[in-house]
């Protein structure tokens, strides 16, 4: 029982098991094909019982999405640099960077092909960090943007280049977009 | 001998073969989630023998891009509408519809995680119709737009809302889009 979702405990065998499936999950992505990921194969790399990933996660979709939002939670800092342009430019710079990564890249991947849920796994925070610098510069009684279009104008080139093209962007070019973007906006 | 590759003739036995396997990844992604499309899987609902499509494409991976490289190119005609807002407006919404189809997605998500060279065998032949729209403008002596920025912030947009959002871009967004990005050009 110790292993029930409803008897988890931080720190209990129940976070050590998760500990070690996401672990797999990165190493199998790192070395094979997505189609290879299967929850019997997970289970194997983990040393846990298969029967442990059905009755947990349910399907390779379920658990792939579990490590996307993990991963992609709370790992970027919002810088507070006093400016708009200078709390975009760090940001989107560093999710540019993160996103850049081949291991990233590959567990974005076989998120999106898990099922129609796995790319908002993958970017479900980047939006709530946007927001909040977006809500900053309204603190500080500047433009108050509009976060869907700024993610579309912002993330969307950044992660296109990045699933669509065979060359991710660049932290320099991030920066770039964050000026061409807020540029748009003076537009009469 | 006669689904050899180097004996391929249109309408013959290869075309065939090739025609009830396209057809058969279409039906089981329309089905199922990305994990079960496995050859063995696709040999089976085409009717043909498993070592066909190993001998022929290899992996899951080769088949999807096969398929995607296929579904993705010459659907679309590039319009002529006499001007560049016009042409881009026409091709964007179009390109809008045919993302925001469950099926074009789930296509798209499967290839996508099939692979690093899964999402830009979808859009490849975007940017030649992209490419082509803008030399149009061009030749009637218009703006000499760059492909790859305009490709950034058209089908950046686009992309991105269709695979990691929930709602996919409609056609009447992608025209206010083009009128968008338009607007940039002419900022000092």
């Amino acid at each position: 029982m110790a292993d029930s979702l409803t008897q988890v405990r931080p720190g209990g065998r129940s976070a050590k098991v998760r500990a070690a499936v996401h672990r797999a999950v990165a190493e199998l992505l790192a070395e094979e094909e997505a189609e290879t990921l299967t929850l019997p194969a997970v289970a194997a790399r983990a040393g846990v019982h298969p029967t442990t990933l059905y009755r947990r996660w349910g399907s390779t979709a379920q658990l792939l999405n579990d490590v996307a939002t993990s991963r992609f939670t709370d790992d970027l800092v919002v810088p507070d640099s006093g400016s708009l342009v200078g709390d975009l430019q760090r940001w989107l710079a560093e999710v540019a960077t993160d996103v850049a990564d081949p291991d990233t890249l590959a567990l974005m991947r076989a998120t999106i092909g898990s099922g129609p849920a796995g790319g908002c796994a993958c970017v479900e925070d980047r939006h709530r960090q946007l927001g909040a610098i977006i809500r900053r510069e309204q603190d500080r009684g500047g433009t108050a943007l509009d976060v869907e279009t700024a993610a579309d104008f912002l993330l969307g080139p950044l992660y296109y280049r990045a699933i669509f093209t065979p060359e991710p962007a660049s932290a320099d070019w991030a920066r770039t977009l964050v000026s061409t973007y807020l540029a748009t906006l003076r537009t009469p």
